[in-house]
């Protein structure tokens, strides 16, 4: 029997093997696999959203420097962060929660503790969920239930040329967070005296560990008016979202390199690894921001909004995803995509 | 600081702690935690129901015997009989899995050949998930959403005294067909050119490794204008199921061994290991037959139905939950529960 490895289809290749296989046959589901939500009719003028997530250990989270109830607390976060992806409100969650006897009583509470800090945040009810062991590491599976009126929502599919693309917050936090705590688990292991040099460093630690959803944005959005004709959350880095946008649209774009948001702190933070900003910012991911596209004529609404970036359009050349460089050049965009099974 | 070893609380500990933190603050949200599934008011003349649970490679199943398409297919009915459970109709499932690169794209498609032909069995879509590594075994967490008239849910805590309790289908085969696969295992570690000896022992085999959900009951009540008092699925075993229904009603049972459906594969198959088939009817767990209770009145309805057998009915002494044996003796029934994380 041929035996194909997973790595040479890798995850996109592997989801959309899967999705084919599966074509919605209820007249309920209006859209199943391929955005951040699945969506539902339930016979109310409002759509119900459903997305799910699993975090593994030593893939997504290390407990060596995350602490339980942050992660807890981001659980909950990337999953309301699909909800509001499709300019939706998040209404309840099911958690479920695989542990080994490593687990004391003690460090399952500070997990749970994240998770209801995260569900009175984000104004969720915790619904269900499983409790169960695993013969390794802890692993969490959320699954966010959310609704939104049937004619606000936003899939990644509705872009169109002209179409102006927003960024909300800031990029590329999270990925130098991350490094730094990689470096300070390193130097850890070498020296178990070491004290961590993380004091300045809150802002980038912070958005690795504790990120919160834009639902915050989905209500701004709301209050202004304005209905994006496309989005999606920033979980793999613009690059690859801003593709997810493009492909599903049939357009192309332009992002300009100096309109995009990164904070200071993180240019700071990029100097110590002399590495660039803009890699974090394009493929380094998990920042939970919001990106999406708006029409022309709605620029005027929230062309004031401290949490938005206007930061490229999108075009008629579905070939051409370009980035506009300070320096005035033209490079293709490119996904670096999801690794781990080719590890 | 202290350490409390989970083993000191179990899972009912475990999950009691984890309910007492979570009570719901929407109004949409009815009920959260402690029955089969959650239930939702999206308002319309229907309830929204959510139901999750993960499967863990090692503790929920062993690969050694388990096909990965009989896996997929019972990750999907698990879900569907929690539904069924509610006296819902299944609509809709999300499957998350975590795996290795121990796994070829083969065997992927295996376990979703599995997992799609669940789908079409019990008439679901399959609407979202998320694949990602894991650093050790196979991890399957699936949701499953489902809908029931308002008017016809059956929660675990609606029985009276005097209703009749029923049990569909039959008890402890997927128990001691477990002990087979495992027996044969063992023979075949001890010597791999050892041929598998499961010709016969096809229907107790399959009850473990490929159940299905009582969808079927739940349109079976519906025709014979039947609405049970309290349900719930036996995944745990008859014992903790119906102290389940009796804590949670606030009644007492008495249960008729006589009465017990056993079927005749499953008492030969115990008869080889010289275990008693109440055993496995009682604490074996995995049948997904539905448990549940109707009026008096209601018996005429369905007394005649092939798949349903009356063992016994709910008393007015809550702390009295007795099984009488065929020799006329009064045992208490009591729950084995889950030890997984004890081990």
């Amino acid at each position: 029997m041929t035996r194909t490895e997973l790595s040479t289809i890798g995850e996109f290749g592997l989801i959309s093997r899967i999705n084919q296989q599966f074509t919605p046959q209820l007249s309920q589901t209006i859209k199943g696999i391929g955005d951040d939500a699945a969506v539902i009719d339930t016979g109310t003028d409002e759509y119900l959203l459903v997305s799910t997530d699993m975090l593994v250990e030593g893939v997504h989270f290390d407990l060596s420097y995350a602490p339980l109830k942050h992660l807890g607390y981001k659980a909950i976060a990337v999953n309301v962060s699909d909800i509001a992806a499709m300019n939706g409100i998040p209404r309840q969650v099911t958690v479920s929660v695989g542990l080994s006897n490593r687990f004391s009583v003690e460090a399952i509470d500070e997990l749970y503790a994240g998770i209801q800090a995260a569900c009175e945040a984000y104004k969720v009810d915790l619904v269900g969920g499983d409790t169960t062991a695993s013969r390794s590491g802890l692993v969490i599976s959320v699954t966010a239930l959310g609704v939104v009126e049937k004619s606000k929502i936003a899939y990644r599919n509705g872009a169109k040329p002209n179409d102006i693309i927003c960024v909300t917050g800031d990029l590329g936090a999270a990925y130098v967070g991350l490094q730094l705590l990689e470096r300070e688990k390193r130097e850890f292991l070498e020296n178990p005296n070491m004290q961590p040099e993380l004091e300045d460093k809150s802002y980038v630690v912070g958005r690795q560990l504790k990120p919160e959803a834009r639902t915050d944005i989905v209500y701004e959005l709301q209050d202004a008016g304005v209905i994006p004709t496309s989005m999606i959350d920033i979980s793999d880095g613009l690059a690859s979202e801003i593709l997810h946008l493009c492909t599903q649209s049939g357009v192309g774009a332009q992002v300009f390199e100096e309109n995009l948001p990164i904070a200071d702190e993180t240019y700071l933070a990029n100097d110590e690894f002399k590495l660039s900003p803009l890699t974090g910012a394009l493929n380094g991911g998990e920042d939970y921001e919001l990106l999406f596209t708006i029409q022309q004529s709605d620029y005027e609404k929230i062309k004031n909004s401290p949490h938005i970036s206007f930061v490229g359009f999108m075009t008629n050349q579905p070939d051409q995803v370009e980035l506009i460089t300070k320096g005035g050049g033209r490079f293709p965009i490119q996904a670096q995509g999801w690794q781990h099974l080719s590890k």
